[in-house]
């Protein structure tokens, strides 16, 4: 992983500077990444969750082009690439103390066919579930679905390609 | 911190069962936590984004308040409880695999004045600055500011508390 940060971001050097300030100055974690938050330019979905190194934060910003760094594969990912779904970002926000992003998105559709989408499952969006609030009298929570039916055949899009869900 | 994960939790046992099914299975991080995205549940933006422990997630289920694991003060944190803006929770939804939750909420205004907000630093959203995207030329990133005026006044509100940001 790369872990330098790239010429395009300026070292934190207070937390004026950090919070008021107008240099972008990114925090990346122990692991060198920032969590990036992933939404529908449009509907205001929120699509998926994950990470960027500096490499990818840096590539987004340049190419207008989501990239991430994948975790469980443990290297750079241009979403897209193998499914064809690409997210071409419209704005992206940092937070207060520069540890979190937001990219808003336009959605291309998979090239194996199937409506605009995002998760890796097949749905549109990977918050697919909602949790119940209220106390369950001691009865397990049970989630529901908010997707009833897949944007697109995850078997067509992705074949055997490792899932990246790890337990 | 609290490491068990809690009675109203099931164990994660397939991807399959993570991925499709209807329990609620989450996954805490290797520090014990699990990312929450805060949205105004009637104006869409992302307001915050913060840490669960599995106390803090399943009281906010169970009470319909936000509750969160503050990394910076490592204890946990009913938000509002020191400056009134409370967060009433209106949905929860969950991702794919289970690490990363959002919360749809309602706000209250500080109780020393001001209007509704989530920033600590005054603002409405945490995510008050704009990165703008596109190949800069080799110039240093210039962040946009998207709200301009502050919601309240944060030393009325917080008075000497620290300041949660860390460089």
């Amino acid at each position: 992983m790369k872990q330098n940060p790239s010429t395009c971001f300026a070292p934190r050097e207070s937390v004026e500077q950090v919070e008021e300030g107008d240099q972008l100055a990114p925090k990346f974690d122990a692991q060198g990444v920032i969590p990036c938050i992933t939404m529908h330019a449009e509907t205001r979905e929120v699509l998926m969750f994950a990470f960027m190194n500096p490499e990818a934060l840096q590539l987004t910003i340049e190419t207008g082009l989501a990239h991430y760094w994948s975790r469980s594969r443990q290297k750079l990912w241009k979403k897209g690439e193998s499914s064809g779904m690409f997210q071409k970002v419209q704005r992206m926000l940092i937070d207060d103390d520069q540890d979190c992003v937001i990219i808003e998105v336009e959605l291309t559709q998979p090239t194996a066919g199937g409506a605009e989408a995002s998760c890796h499952v097949g749905y549109r969006s990977c918050f697919y579930r909602e949790v119940p609030i209220g106390n369950s009298g001691g009865e397990p929570v049970k989630l529901k679905f908010t997707e009833q039916e897949k944007s697109f055949d995850p078997k067509a899009v992705y074949g055997d390609t490792p899932n990246p869900t790890q337990l």
